[in-house]
């Protein structure tokens, strides 16, 4: 596995190369600081891009959905998808309004989804997704039946053809306009886990259990 | 105008339809909260799936970028796009994993994208969007020169062929599950508008602005 990619004339970032990213390190914790994917499919040349979780293992994603959803009976026949995640982190006000810009990270991976066949791989595949968010509740849920198991599917994409922008920076003005009468700077937006909840039918004698304060996104 | 958007076969929600919303408001007010879209357009048989920042007037919704930008080039010939808004409101935790969720808001408008190819117009709807974040900020900037002008290329599509999806709820088990031994709720997501940051080279005597106080994402 390289630890940087190449990027093929698809991924190679044309805009702004300076804000281009190909090392997998990268790559990767761009992706785990995430939880929901944009993922682009075409179906009769109309493109759809829906949002859905996703999560990572080794050098592949994975998503899941029900079989019968639109967004998995056409990915799961191997066609081309552009499988995207970003994180906007601030909002930059320059001197001019052509030097605004945001900070972000962002991923972008081509290629086609392959579904996974197995019921106990799939099984595997979404204890990886549940344990990676709440180590140690998979185990403690009502297992999984035989039904719920067949109405699931879940796909995958090996992380190969792909490409990260990252932009965290500061305003960035021409020179002669450092002077200009305004204010600049940057306005940082972040993604924050509020207080849990619980359920209104919670099972008396249950606390809230300890994963639960452990959890981050963004 | 109508109120509330008749679908298309290409827009009518099939899973879980409950969650489904055509009001035009509720859309609307989706759309406003958000700062980043994510477009999907096709080269060559390839979805991309582009997140970039967009602001809505009236029914239509904008989005702009580089002139030279593979996105832009690619979409202001009119080909099919899909523009999709989406934010993460929360993880929803039951007693199964079947029954684990997200709360989330989310829209999807298919369509073609038009280019504003007149600059007069152009500048007049990066000013809508600039006012929108911060009001009165757009007078107080450097004013665009021609080549920025010519630079810049501004997108819109009109909100017809659109849908919204919004799940906002508590977990919904089945009924037998209800007495197992786990913690259920839900874990709200926010998105957080941090403390401005002053520019490095601020110029003194510039205090900050009214406007960044009022500033809200999400």
């Amino acid at each position: 596995m390289p630890d940087i990619i190449t990027p093929t004339p698809r991924t190679k970032i044309k805009r702004a190369p300076i804000r281009a990213e190909y090392g997998l390190d990268t790559i990767h914790a761009i992706l785990d600081a995430g939880l929901l994917c944009h993922v682009g499919y075409v179906i009769d040349g109309q493109p759809f891009v829906t949002p859905t979780c996703y999560w990572r293992e080794g050098n592949r994603v994975y998503w899941h959905g029900s079989a019968a959803s639109r967004m998995i009976r056409a990915q799961e026949k191997g066609i081309p998808v552009c499988f995207t995640v970003s994180h906007l982190d601030g909002l930059v006000l320059a001197r001019s309004g052509f030097h605004h810009s945001v900070n972000y990270r962002s991923v972008m991976l081509l290629g086609e989804a392959q579904a996974i066949d197995d019921d106990d791989e799939m099984m595997r595949a979404l204890e990886v997704f549940m344990e990676r968010l709440t180590p140690g509740r998979w185990a403690e849920l009502r297992p999984a039946n035989k039904q719920e198991v067949k109405g699931t599917t879940a796909l995958w994409m090996e992380i190969d053809e792909v490409s990260a922008k990252v932009r965290a920076d500061g305003a960035i003005d021409d020179e002669e306009d450092y002077d200009w009468d305004v204010w600049a700077g940057v306005v940082p937006i972040t993604t924050t886990i509020g207080e849990p909840e619980d359920d209104a039918r919670l099972k008396p004698g249950i606390a809230r259990p300890d994963y639960l304060s452990k959890f981050t996104v963004g």
